[in-house]
């Protein structure tokens, strides 16, 4: 059933994507911003354009020629999907406009199917990004429910057994993160899930990073939904997956309303469609989901497990390299922990360095990374974050070293 | 500040978009099933081929050279999106992922502002679309409000003087078409608004065809919302604009949470950014706001009068032609009405037409075109659809015709 593996030929990987070619003030582009957005192989770019130019029409709803092409190629972005998560049921897979469109459906339906209200218990971790912390602030302000933050120790370790204890009878869902966008944490989430497993909690999980970097299979994982999005998984914008367990969404109520998501619709009544259609309301992102499908094809052709061996050897060298630097701290250092790397350098403002990089071809993020309660812990208001994708290569490590060593004469 | 007005050549503007030179079953694709999605001229495609090849990255909270690059891009659609509706502040514009999403954004800041409640009174037309209706339907089901509609007479015209009998002092928010998918109508908006207006109620209108088929000026329209779907409008799917005047879009609540949308993110608190970012939760669908702007551009070009001028020629031939056939029963002749012409085949479903002449290359639409209300309307539950844009020609009609002749030979 899966594609066969392709040896992990890095140049031969970096030619799929056309941008990685280019140049950035006269240097070679080190684009190493991908925990914000990744870039998109040939393949992607080459499935929307063919689809637009010569089968596009609406998905579904159609009898005609180009409405049976377009939806036979949306079903089977959705069968893309579904291995790439090792769903056990299609129907488990629900296509939403990004991860954070898929948190806030599940934040949403889940949200009002278990009716979270006042004194009701929601635990997040203090790694959370803003997408999977801001829909369940909206329980707290509008329906007086608690959050409760799971920790982590200095180096950003979760604290398993903390988290535990954070588990009363008023807890209502758990929603937590599979990876840190910000430091590059990696919870464990098998244990997590057999927590809560144990006392019937649903374990939601923004794999907005695991999704990426890490191999998912989600009945193995054992939560009950996770979500994902499209632009960092080398796909399109505007695209994004929301994986639910069978039992859980044939439970949960519709989230938006419009086409498709109805049975029937009168002056005075509204039924249901079935999952996934309930969650799909009006004309999908047809061209995005057929991109994404495209994406998820081109990593599994490459492996999930070689994509992550691979990033495990930039990001080991990356913390090697920058932490031989007396001039830069590190955040976060977690014993499991992605190729994400959030650094300052003494004595310059996050937004300085990494502009200052930036004129040497080295693209990194400067700021929050939307995730403040991680940062206020550490003490912090900014950061730079140097993050890897399947595509980056040593070189580029040294690189980015190279123009950090430049920048520390300038603000020495 | 617009672009300058191309001649209306309809041969280079078929030139224009590379699948209207496919055959389907080895005849000429003649699509005319632009009401539900439109075909993409090159100019989209490639635009965002090229962000894709060569500026992508996140946008807006990146200081690097991509980031800027992708955020130049992304502003500079909003901007075309303004200029296209007329709208006066830049901030007015809010991209969102369709006309659905727009719709479920103003359904829920806006109901949710207006603390809409027990006996609280919701007017829509019968015409509405599916999308138009679920989300209000919500306060129905879970708030107690009241859903009253607007109707239209044998004709399809919309009925002013009804309409304005419904309101009553309870009576929270109108919410009306444009421009009807299923049949056609085009509903005298300013008159509307200035009855709104007059009682102090918010008027909603949802775009998604007016948009396509008529010249749009929101300040002269008088609405306090406007809502269209990138995919109708000749763009990508997965993008669309929720306009919302300055003073309303201020007043409201939030809809999705995430990055972007916040100020600050606490433990204990949120608070949120300004319009239009305050409605445009986590990463923003980019390629397809670009594609949409280029399509806008594409579109202001031609020119909307000019656009409006050779559809109604098309639709007047269409409507005279099928008025002709014998065994053709059109739904909706509405005085004021764009090139959508709804029928049925006596003694034919609706259903077997359209698979007939889809062998003919001929595409239409078969089914309630998520206007179930309407169609009850008319006591039917499917029909056929023939909608025009930009780029079909007399000759299409003609074609159609022709292929409606076999069908009633095949079902006489």
């Amino acid at each position: 059933m899966n594609a066969p593996v392709k040896p992990y030929d890095i140049e031969a990987i970096r030619r799929d994507f056309p941008i990685l070619s280019r140049e950035v003030y006269g240097k070679p582009l080190v684009y190493l911003d991908n925990a914000a957005s990744a870039q998109k192989p040939e393949v992607v770019i080459e499935a929307m354009s063919r689809l637009m130019r010569e089968d596009y029409s609406n998905v579904h709803r159609g009898l005609h020629y180009l409405a049976n092409a377009s939806t036979e190629a949306y079903e089977a972005a959705r069968e893309s999907a579904r291995r790439f998560l090792n769903a056990k049921h299609l129907e488990e897979i629900v296509f939403t406009r990004s991860s954070t469109g898929s948190l806030n459906t599940v934040a949403s339906s889940l949200g009002r199917h278990l009716q979270i209200g006042e004194g009701d218990e929601i635990i997040l971790s203090i790694l959370e990004h803003h997408s999977n912390i801001v829909p369940w602030h909206y329980w707290r302000e509008r329906h007086g429910a608690v959050i409760k933050w799971a920790g982590v120790d200095e180096d950003g370790n979760f604290l398993i057994e903390e988290f535990e204890k954070l588990i009363t009878p008023r807890t209502k869902v758990v929603s937590l993160t599979h990876m840190s966008n910000a430091i590059g944490t990696i919870l464990p989430i098998p244990e997590i899930a057999a927590i809560c497993t144990a006392r019937g909690i649903p374990l939601v999980v923004d794999g907005s990073q695991g999704a990426v970097h890490l191999p998912v299979d989600v009945q193995a994982l054992g939560c009950d939904f996770y979500c994902f999005t499209g632009h960092k998984t080398y796909g399109p914008t505007g695209s994004g997956i929301l994986w639910g367990r069978k039992e859980w969404l044939e439970k949960l109520p519709p989230y938006e309303g419009g086409g498709e998501m109805i049975v029937t619709v009168t002056e005075d009544t509204v039924t249901y469609n079935d999952p996934p259609h309930r969650f799909e309301a009006g004309t999908p992102a047809i061209i995005e989901a057929v991109g994404l499908g495209a994406a998820l094809d081109y990593m599994m052709a490459l492996g999930a497990e070689n994509i992550a061996a691979h990033e495990a050897r930039l990001g080991a060298y990356a913390m090697e390299r920058l932490g031989a630097m007396n001039s830069i701290r590190i955040f976060g250092k977690a014993r499991d922990k992605g190729a994400i790397v959030a650094f300052e350098m003494k004595g310059a403002h996050a937004h300085d360095v990494a502009t200052v990089i930036d004129r040497a071809g080295v693209a990194v993020r400067a700021g929050t990374h939307c995730a403040m309660p991680l940062l206020a812990r550490y003490g912090v208001t900014s950061t730079c974050r140097a993050s890897f994708g399947l595509y980056n290569t040593l070189e580029e490590v040294d690189s980015l070293v190279e123009a950090l060593q430049k920048a520390e004469s300038l603000f020495a």
